[in-house]
């Protein structure tokens, strides 16, 4: 007899393997675009049936639904474990197709699909099959509606998490909000990730997209990924469709709560949210300042720098990673404000990583505080989130966070120098696969790719996005 | 009648004015200096008698000391200008000399001497008349001992500062243990430093330096300061003057109160102290690690590279910032290493800057603590520091303090990049000043010196220095 003590593997392998086969399934909806575009479509084809079949096989041994205890330990490994093995097959594209045939690059380019990071080594996209680009956006897509489930409906269970945090006292985003049972916030969630995904796709297949590229950047964009179907990113495209992706990665930033309640007409849950007014001033404040410092720098267009601005810091906040403009030719004061951008993140509940906007600013406000009793080391001060007092220990959790995150990105950048990269190339791949961002600085940058990053830098790099994904 | 709010402005005036009589007093001492060496005396003369008479005229106008109540609004307020106010008297010796003509220049010299950060502008350090080097090394002694006493005797009658965090509670480093009173606690530690100074000099006169040289560089090495009189720093001397600096510096780095329990022979309040065993560890470690990368990539000496090695971490962690090897021609990876350090710093209750040790060891405690409580949310842990349970509003104070001082770094490198330094100098010389090191990276790197950091980055330089000294 199993002690209440083991782990029930028979379930961890059980809900694993259902994930791979509806991966596996996923895939082929990669063929429809290989027919169209008259592409080999045994690759995929190939690709889907192992992972089905790999699936199906593990599903079978695992057995029946039992009954035994399914607590927090099992769901923290199925969560740990779902990266890598989601990760293993969906190389399978890359390598079959041979558009990535090196296992090492092709499982970077996964992870840094499912993650949602964006950081390619392709060196040429538009010679990859249109049904490979198809998958790799997929995977994008994919893991942003993992990361929502996960954060908002899974990870409030286990008491784990940043939309966690203040669920016990706080009017924020919370959980049982939305719907009692986790089936039914997720499919509320995944409703408003379909509608958005949609809505965003017609928008751009209105502009100068087809339908292809429309797709693609539509899942990249809601899941705050960054892959592009284009070698130069989004400044292939015009300023209409500029605009487009700035405003759905504006979205894809927002706690999907918000949309919820926006949804609802619930209008003072979305509009008095503190995070929600704290991302939006962030994103005003470094747009106005960086477009500042470029009209200040050079002469010309206006409505080309605030675009290219503000394209370049919601991408960089949401943590998307698509890019318009070599920011590093920018003033270093102006990409200097990016870097500090890389720090920030998206919304508590949203698809983008990062630290996240609501710890940013509890930790203000625990430095504001930290001032105040500087000044009067007697006084009682209390910190509020949303009208309400935050616990202590709330904030300590924050902090802890925020100190873990600061030590693996040091490590990173520890492992990378030493790997022989340069002092900027380290800071900018440590943090851009931390924050799951795309484009670093440095030999990284926006125009650069992550091929020439050595393979066992690859191999970190990809566990660096996967830890707080 | 004065409401019991307002500050004793009088009792502030006769502090300040009794610090600066003090200070004009102290340059006197360059005066055999100049009469050994012929050199023009006349300059500090000036200097020194208009700091006196400034100094005796407030004291005069300040009138009796008055019953009036002193508290901590009035030793804040002496405390906060006590820089200012000796540096604008300090600069008079460099600007009447016309070492350095240039008020800015001047007062960025000599706030970099009092605070012990030890950043330079002189580009031909060596051209500058000996008494004039001897009244800036004598900055650094005087900025040091007033660090002690701030820090050791001051501040925990204050109720802040990191020795006063720990004093309640644990059996850490406090000043009642010294002696009751400020006065007793600020004569024993002056005692410790009278005689580590003396030590020192004679040490270094044994060797290859005069007189002159060794007890300038004791001096800074006991203040943690990093002023030398010689343009190449310490690569100027041989080995064993560069082994005597080292250790030195390392003593100048432990807390005083250390010393005192040493020189008592309470071996156990030594030698399991937690902080001065982190602060070793540290050291040792980080020595260990830079002397192998060293090794791993050139040929040649041993023990030439442990001996660059164990100086410059040495140096770096005490916040002292003399130079034997230019370190950012060393592989990326080691002097990345030593750019973390550059955010660690002395102990607490040394004379050395930065974040101290103490809070590291807390911040590292408390970043175990949240793993520990990522696996099991539920169980109650506490830390402990040398063997007592750490209060959480002490830890929060810890977090509270690093968040403040990332984001005084944080503004200290956009103004520099806005000023238009590029990233890897902005990066050096924010940290560099904020920790009062001296040498940063980038072009304020350990062969370079301040003179080209545009007039207002002066400014923004000496304000930092000075924010956590």
């Amino acid at each position: 007899m199993l002690g209440s003590k083991d782990i029930n593997i028979k379930e961890v392998a059980r809900s694993l393997s259902s994930l791979i086969v509806i991966e596996g399934v996923l895939m082929l909806l990669s063929i429809p675009f290989a027919i169209y575009y008259s592409e080999d479509s045994w690759p995929i084809i190939q690709s889907s049936l192992i992972t089905i079949g790999v699936g199906m096989f593990v599903f079978g041994i695992s057995g029946k639904k039992n009954s035994k205890h399914v607590g927090k330990r099992e769901a923290y490994m199925i969560v740990s474990l779902a990266w890598v093995v989601i990760s293993l097959f969906g190389t399978l594209p890359y390598i079959f197709s041979g558009s990535i045939p090196n296992f090492t690059n092709a499982f970077f380019e996964t992870m840094s699909g499912f993650t949602t990071t964006g950081s390619s080594v392709l060196m040429d996209i538009e010679a990859v099959p249109k049904n490979i680009l198809f998958w790799r956006s997929m995977t994008h897509w994919i893991g942003g509606m993992g990361i929502i489930v996960l954060t908002l409906a899974i990870m409030p269970l286990l008491g784990v998490g940043a939309s966690t945090l203040f669920a016990a006292e706080s009017p924020g985003p919370t959980t049982d909000k939305l719907h009692p049972t986790i089936t039914g916030t997720a499919k509320r969630l995944w409703f408003i990730y379909v509608v958005l995904t949609f809505i965003e796709t017609i928008l751009l297949w209105a502009g100068e997209m087809d339908f292809f590229d429309a797709i693609c950047h539509s899942f990249a964009t809601l899941a705050t990924g960054g892959f592009s179907t284009k070698n130069d990113s989004i400044a292939h495209f015009g300023p209409y469709v500029q605009y487009v992706i700035t405003i759905f990665m504006f979205l894809a930033g927002v706690s999907f709560s918000i949309h919820y309640f926006f949804s609802k007409r619930k209008w003072s849950k979305v509009f008095k949210n503190e995070e929600f007014k704290f991302y939006s001033g962030v994103i005003i404040g470094s747009t106005a300042l960086i477009t500042a410092i470029l009209i200040y720098n050079f002469d010309g267009d206006f409505e080309l720098y605030f675009r290219n601005t503000v394209f370049q810091v919601v991408s960089i906040v949401t943590t998307t990673g698509f890019v318009t403009d070599n920011y590093l030719l920018w003033p270093t004061v102006a990409w200097f404000v990016l870097v500090l951008l890389m720090f920030t993140g998206g919304s508590a509940g949203s698809t983008g990583g990062g630290i996240k906007m609501i710890r940013h600013l509890l930790l203000f406000k625990t430095a504001g505080l930290h001032l105040k009793k500087m000044v009067h080391p007697r006084a009682f001060f209390t910190i509020k989130y949303n009208g309400k007092s935050v616990r202590e220990d709330v904030l300590f959790s924050v902090m802890g966070f925020l100190l873990f995150y600061s030590i693996i990105f040091g490590i990173g950048v520890f492992i990378m120098t030493a790997l022989g990269l340069d002092f900027d190339t380290a800071i900018g791949a440590s943090i851009s696969s931390l924050g799951n961002i795309g484009p670093g600085i440095g030999n990284v940058g926006p125009v650069d790719n992550f091929a020439a990053i050595p393979q066992i830098g690859k191999w970190v790099l990809s566990i660096q996005s996967s830890v707080f994904s």
